[in-house]
């Protein structure tokens, strides 16, 4: 029987995260402060708990585990490793395509790998609840189990949108115990405001973001922290498990080396988690295509500069060094909810400055049309920000076809559409169309970061 | 790091499949036709392909899987094998509690055990397409997932009270390609004379059975057939897999033997799939409590007789030696939608009649309850039926710390609930009741069977 694929034990499970700040040509930008000044850790205390603050900051390369975290992560990791056997076949391909299932966790993404962490440090740091913000829901519901695991309360601002299309990732999020409201909200000054200006605005992920922060540092029992889901670095570095045992599983099918890797990327975590020990190796000399996708709705890879940006709407965050449509940019209601932010990691867009990765745009309808045909051949239903690695992945097959070249694509399967399944509906009915950011709309947008400080990394050409 | 769960490589999965048929203390009885007389092979001959029936009249103890299916099982096979430590900590327990986690094939519960093999050997006999019905729609989407992969057609019948309640379901049914329509529905003989009796039925179990058999003999092309997803004993054979990896993963535990083994019944293959090949470790000697567990609405094992019934409505179904609570049985719309059948599997009845196995019925509040513990606890959030077996499972839990044992517990988590998390909001808004089928209404129910041939065996106790 031809090998389908690597599963590791628990005991194989990485004991250390990799940060890739450590290994970047050039130092990773601090975020700064209202007044244009780097941050202190000081200034983020009543935001977050200070051992993730640390983390946050830290440049070291390796970071352990700590045993209690693993063994929460065991319950579902580590995830197996595929080889898309029958995808290839379909396509005629002679590459060679493996995907890391991050579907397999209880909330079924990615997501949990860093809200078990997160979850965790505030409980060491004497946090009794925890607020955040969820576009699609798979944050929302992540956190909402890892807090019900590690015993924490939980608040959950849901982008409005997702909220009405997604009522079952509001119920996963009720049943693991927290508490979940649509945004924008009465229940904070920002949403308020924003309700005023835009009654019947879908919301938006930076929206969201504004309530969650302020509805922790408004609490002056002093006991409620915020979680983000991605974007920063800490969250980035919780992930990168997904690449450390991908590197395990790829020598289990007895590959010796990648030619691609590919993620789809909304804030850039699912993306880093696999791809950043293999930047590393590019970053050492190895030759490999490492390609994070977006939706061409929401393009700020490809078309939006580096540049300082708010990670929120009502500016409550600190200026990060990031590709940026703009923090007012309210991104339209395609299916893809976790992939509509405005911003990408710090991180990930400080590797695209590089020219370490290579970014690109897919609109929804291939990626609807490559999520069907990969669940009527590789059978798990995927999810539609995990349809446009897919996308990418047949678009790279068929060229190493037309190329007659026996690549090796690796991606990371983010999660599954289990709770998605209205746009797959919406799909078959021919109810969604391609929708590209015209670029009138994009000026507009980043008219609101034209004033703000500027990084001073200019842009690296590699080949 | 104490471990948590055992997973096998896809080399490891069993070869064979275990048939109980060959071990039971009296060989099972065959089904009979309208004359009263045992269905020769020929007479399913327009129902099933003949290498299916050969499989359903055999008893040979085991009986190989072809290699072909063993790569289709590999997509999410061996199923991981977990020790409930965390529900085990709640709930103060020295019970040692270990479950199969089913919920992590494509369509999220063990239905896709069976369905890939009957699709394979559907294809392989030549068959074009298959008819089916389904309940909560489990079944209909594992089998419209098999036939994506093995490449049939297919359509399924679902009882209509699900179809309102689940559209997911029918979403994942049409994104692996298959059609899915409400039953009883206009397209056949038996879904019309429903309908026109009682137009506003829920639809059962029994009436889309009718319904899909009807389609499939109907179509004068010879090329469709019909599958079951439950009952039949090469259905239950093919679930024998769980069982036979689950011994593995217990030694990979130290666990030399188990006490009890528990699995929610609705049709029975789940509870079988895991514990036939325990109960064969029974009839040889070893002390275990094997207990299916059904909703107390749906009472066939502890309530209503070993009788000779249908499997269906229009009576299309030879008579098979069952419990069964009367083929024109209506089970009440809880929302546990795959344990609402009238009829219990034969090879699971015979082993409740030589007294090989404890069956017990739980209240749906109870279940719900348990479900929430569980999630909260163990993190995967079940379906409606597996909460039934979690019940059980608790109970025995909290027995065992009553006196002071260290029992090893063994169950079936069947499936994870995320497609039926409208069950879980009706619980938490107060919505659910709990009912227990009124004696007057059994008695009534019953006396649809009354005038059928009795089966031979009596039952025997054991100790």
């Amino acid at each position: 029987m031809p090998q389908i694929k690597a599963v590791l034990s628990e005991k194989d499970m990485p004991r250390q995260w990799y940060n890739l700040a450590a290994d970047l040509p050039r130092p990773p930008l601090p975020p700064l402060g209202p007044d244009g000044k780097p941050v202190s850790p000081d200034m983020l205390a009543p935001v977050f708990p200070m051992n993730l603050i640390e983390q946050e900051m830290s440049t070291q390369r390796w970071i352990d585990i700590p045993e209690e975290i693993l063994e929460l992560l065991a319950l579902w990791r580590p995830s197996p490793l595929y080889r898309a056997r029958r995808l290839e076949k379909a396509l005629g391909t002679p590459a060679r395509i493996y995907y890391k299932n991050e579907g397999v966790s209880p909330p079924g993404s990615h997501k949990p790998n860093t809200a078990i962490p997160q979850a965790w440090y505030n409980k060491q740091f004497g946090i009794k609840r925890l607020t955040t913000e969820t576009g699609a829901g798979q944050w929302g519901s992540a956190l909402a189990f890892a807090c019900a695991l590690v015993g924490l309360e939980c608040k959950v601002f849901m982008v409005r949108i997702s909220f009405d299309q997604k009522p079952f990732r509001r119920l996963m999020m009720e049943t693991w115990g927290a508490t979940c409201i649509p945004s924008p909200s009465n229940e904070t000054h920002a949403g308020r405001e924003i309700l005023r200006k835009m009654p019947d605005t879908p919301g938006s992920l930076g929206i969201a973001i504004s309530e969650a922060i302020e509805a922790a540092v408004t609490d002056t029992s002093g006991q409620t922290r915020y979680s983000l889901g991605s974007v920063l670095n800490h969250v980035l570095l919780h992930q990168t498990i997904i690449g450390l045992e991908a590197k395990k599983q790829l020598a289990m099918f007895n590959e010796k080396k990648v030619d691609v890797i590919i993620g789809c990327a909304g804030g850039g975590s699912n993306f880093a988690g696999l791809a950043f020990p293999f930047v590393a190796d590019k970053i050492a000399g190895a030759k490999i295509d490492i390609i994070p996708v977006e939706p061409a709705s929401c393009p700020k890879m490809t078309r939006a500069p580096y540049a300082y940006d708010h990670g929120d709407v009502a500016k409550m965050t600190p200026l990060l060094p990031m590709h940026s449509l703009g923090h007012e940019f309210v991104p339209p209601p395609i299916h893809a909810g976790g992939l509509r932010y405005h911003g990408m990691a710090p991180l990930v867009s400080l590797a695209i400055v590089e020219g370490l990765l290579e970014p690109r745009a897919c609109h929804q309808l291939e990626c609807y049309q490559s999520a069907v045909t990969w669940a009527r051949t590789e059978g798990f239903i995927p999810a539609p920000e995990t349809s446009h690695a897919i996308a990418a992945v047949i678009d790279e097959a068929k060229k190493a076809k037309e190329e007659g070249k026996e690549k090796v694509i690796l991606f990371n399967w983010s999660g599954h559409g289990l709770m998605d399944l209205t746009g797959y509906d919406a799909y078959f009915h021919g109810k969604l169309t391609d929708y590209a950011l015209p670029e009138e709309e994009l000026q507009k947008s980043l008219a609101s970061i034209k004033d703000l400080p500027k990084p001073p990394y200019q842009p690296v050409k590699r080949k």
